[in-house]
């Protein structure tokens, strides 16, 4: 999706965790994997031993303009380096390891960081090579485990899609949008009067070219009409552009064909007797 | 990262919202997200005039493995026909459209999707094209607008992360993983008179070798060292390991260094007097 303000600064710049690539082995991977990690307004990470040296121009081709992530990245031989200045660290891993370890949920690990991070602490999330994962020496580095919730029979996730989630779930952990919003562009949401006069206006219009002419089914139609029309939430202009279907198709003069035949009569409104 | 089972079954097959691409440009783009749906349990894909044709051997070679959802993916010429069986369909986008439609996030839209789905609703959701995302005559067929709340100074997605995402947040809206699991392998957690018996040994040695020696302090010392080894919830097998860590380095025999050498001499415990 597009949709990049590059004129608004990031959210959540400051302390936000390193995210520590474990022999990563494709250039193209540590590129998506930046932008994945700057979708989430996480900029720091750590490269330890990339399979093919660094810097990588694959990386950076791949990166979609997260070049700020890449160019930041440091450098470590072993992955109790690349942890040292941390104090809790979390390990991805897709497989069940049988590790004597808490294993969190991407959800749950991203409350626990925020809330060590609110207290002060330095927390990192490591991710594993491509293909294998994190070998069980690095997992044991770890206070715990994540492991994202997916499809059992197809959970194998590509490097720059498990940086996606982890880093997805820490930015909504802080993240204050609304679950919905009712949009109503420059126009206001319609007032009650507003509405009450389309609904008169409408229903005398009805009543005249005979829709409500059913005396006994006449107010449950009435009521189903109005029903569909609160339910839309119109805005004012909505009503406005309304009020104006109703009136021409009510109103309109006769016209004629290219023959030159009437092709639809006016009928006449009651007031013009 | 690695973990496909592939004797598991998908979970949530059956009524999951068909994904619908709208005129996806590249081939690798629509293998990825083949892969992301199946990721999140998703498996209807639905094109409409993919930019080079279909079937796309690029897409295969993108796919991970995840034929089945492209061999079950159907073409059609424009959006209208694509959704013509849905009831409710979510569109997503990255940029503020101003349009007069409830813009929802990705949780709060799985959660709206699942409800619907549970009514015996089919739902669908759109995703527009790499570069500019859906025309805003697309957008005009939906019930709402899928927005993800992302670092606001970076948030253009590749297509299938954003099918990753809101793929995920479908997925985790029906999960029942607990948020942490205490995980103890093959060993049930160790019972309070076990450790309270450990406490007993490691305490009778410090006080032999002097450590607790601070008769004030000792209380103090004692409480310390308990809270640290509650606090790691350790298993009934670790526990053994921590038994015989102690004895073993309470009890050694004296060593000696490849010149025959000494290199420690054995302490004496008090029961040999």
């Amino acid at each position: 999706m597009a949709g990049t303000d590059k004129t608004k600064a990031s959210r959540a710049e400051g302390a936000t965790p390193p995210f520590i690539l474990v022999n990563p082995q494709l250039g193209q991977n540590i590129g998506t994997s930046a932008r994945a990690m700057l979708n989430c307004g996480i900029t720091e990470m750590r490269l330890v031993a990339p399979r093919d040296g660094w810097p990588n121009v694959e990386a950076v081709a791949a990166a979609s303009g997260a070049d700020r992530v890449l160019d930041g990245a440091t450098l470590y031989g072993d992955t109790a380096k690349a942890i040292a200045d941390l104090q809790a660290v979390y390990a991805t891993t897709a497989r069940e390891r049988y590790m004597v370890k808490p294993v969190l949920t991407a959800r749950e690990a991203a409350k626990e960081m925020r809330a060590r991070v609110a207290e002060g602490q330095k927390v990192g999330v490591l991710f594993g090579p491509e293909r294998a994962g994190l070998v069980n020496d690095d997992l044991a580095l770890a206070n715990a485990l994540i492991r994202i919730p997916l499809n059992p029979g197809f959970s194998s996730l590509n490097l720059a899609q498990s940086v996606l989630l982890v880093g997805y779930e820490w930015f909504q952990a802080a993240d204050e949008t609304p679950g919905r919003e009712d949009r109503y562009g420059w126009s206001p949401p319609a007032g009650k009067e507003m509405l009450q006069n389309f609904f008169t206006m409408l229903e005398r219009e009805l009543d005249e070219c005979g829709f409500l002419r059913n005396i006994e089914k006449r107010p449950s139609m009435v009521r189903n009409i109005r029903n569909m029309f609160q339910r839309a939430q119109l805005s004012e202009q909505e009503l406005r552009t309304l009020h104006g279907m109703v009136a021409c198709l009510t109103d309109w003069r006769a016209g004629t064909d290219e023959l030159g035949e009437p092709v639809r009569r006016r009928r006449k409104r009651k007031s013009e007797g």
